[in-house]
């Protein structure tokens, strides 16, 4: 029987995986890589130095799979963002789908990794698991968990994610853009394609920023969301020009102090 | 100038611990372990077993800190559980500070290890902070981020956390008691001294449960919540008698199926 492994690689830092996962990338002898284009450029490099450290009997072969095109426009509605999500995964699954039949042998080990942790905003068990409930292709799979972004962000600020008794949220962008979700007093932001908290006109909120966290590039701002949202945006700006990508997350919270 | 540094250790296996948090043990001359009794004799075996594991040329000392007692009883309200958790802090800090002013050198390199991640239901990072606030006792501290209970609990179900486009969320198990928080179609479940799911009646919704994440003891069930309710509480008590002590931790969900 095919084995896959979904390996989490943490956040960034080539060392920042774990043992587990180490011992994991040595038992892979076809690693399917998804081609995210040329914009993720800094990832890519990041996979490559990990296998490059961890991997210690290099026998792997590599497998790279197209990815489909997706629309990204931000005027979605949340109806069509989900349909439009929906249809790029299926034409994304059946690539990976076929490339797993010709190109890992019946008694082989094959891996995808993942940016963080496997579970957390990704979308790789989904279409592992899509494919197996069309029963065109057998195969065992296990995960095995990363460190995610979030940790990273908390690590680099020194912070805990929540404050005694009380929740940690963590929400894509779109979900604030009116301000903190319903009932809360703090949540963590990802996948935000500008600043959205910038637009948040809330004087109570305190902002933990982070960008390329955990890795030589991580830059980190954080203060009371009025005195530094326009230094978030510049920095913001000025890093993604200049690396060509940007990869970042923020904890905002009510500061009781504030309120 | 005194270095402290905060490592997450991970959930459980000595092995899900990240090779940077690996590096950083192997710099430390004192761990500063804090006695949590008995009962977690099991956490302070992997601990053990973790140090042994890992750290490569030992010459590391262990300062054994005492735990002041808690008011752990259910009935407490919300407010009464931040001054028993507040309390209790206080006492704490100050035996940790008085550790670290006797016991690591004005150039060496102390350690707290967390289970998990640093950044979830801990309180190391707030007690050092509340240290240097009081100005006392100088030192320069880092923290090690690590693999959590939540993604070892999304890696043994090989499940997402989130849906597409919908949040993460994870709360201490007073929270659910009246069922999932206002507005949300998910939650992670921590802190739970018994299975407080089980006294919600709803059918719409689903329960990953996992018990000793991780470990060589991981338990892990799943169905509607209706029908393994029972079965989980039943797990939970076998369990927790057999070993003296119980981690558990679960994903709630309703199922838009079922809805
Ligand atoms: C598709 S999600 C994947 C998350 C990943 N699975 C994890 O566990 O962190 C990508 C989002 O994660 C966040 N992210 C991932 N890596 C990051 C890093 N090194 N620094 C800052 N944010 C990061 C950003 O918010 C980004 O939009
Ligand atoms: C004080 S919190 C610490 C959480 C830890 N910092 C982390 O990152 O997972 C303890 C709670 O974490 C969860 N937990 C920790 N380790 C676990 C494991 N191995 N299996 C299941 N649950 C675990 C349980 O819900 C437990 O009540």
């Amino acid at each position: 029987m095919r084995e896959l492994l979904v390996i989490g690689i943490g956040p960034g830092h080539p060392d920042q995986i774990t043992v587990q996962a180490v011992r994991a990338l040595n038992r892979v002898d076809v690693f399917f890589f998804i081609d995210k284009g040329e914009s993720k450029a800094g990832l890519n490099g990041a996979r490559d130095e990990i296998l490059h450290r961890h991997v210690t009997t290099p026998r792997y072969r590599i497998v790279n799979i197209p990815e489909p095109a997706r629309d990204r426009s931000r005027s979605l509605t949340q109806g069509r963002y989900r349909t439009a999500v929906r249809d790029w995964r299926e034409a994304r699954a059946e690539f990976i789908a076929t490339a797993i039949a010709t190109e890992l042998g019946e008694d082989e080990v094959g891996a995808f990794l993942v940016w963080g942790d496997p579970s957390v905003y990704d979308s790789t068990l989904g279409i592992l698991d899509g494919i197996l409930a069309q029963n065109a292709l057998a195969f065992e799979y296990s995960v095995i968990p990363g460190v995610t972004s979030v940790q990273a962000l908390a690590a680099a600020h020194r912070i805990p994610l929540n404050r005694v008794g009380e929740p940690i949220h963590i929400t894509p962008a779109r979900r604030i853009a009116d301000g903190l979700p319903e009932g809360l007093d703090s949540t963590v932001v990802m996948l935000d394609p500008e600043f959205t908290a910038a637009d948040l006109d809330d004087p109570t909120l305190t902002v933990f920023w982070g960008a390329y966290l955990s890795t030589a590039d991580e830059a980190v701002i954080a203060g009371p969301l009025p005195d530094v949202a326009d230094a978030i945006v510049e920095a913001r700006t000025r890093l993604r020009d200049q690396h060509g990508w940007i990869m970042d997350t923020y904890l905002l919270r009510r500061d009781p102090a504030v309120q």
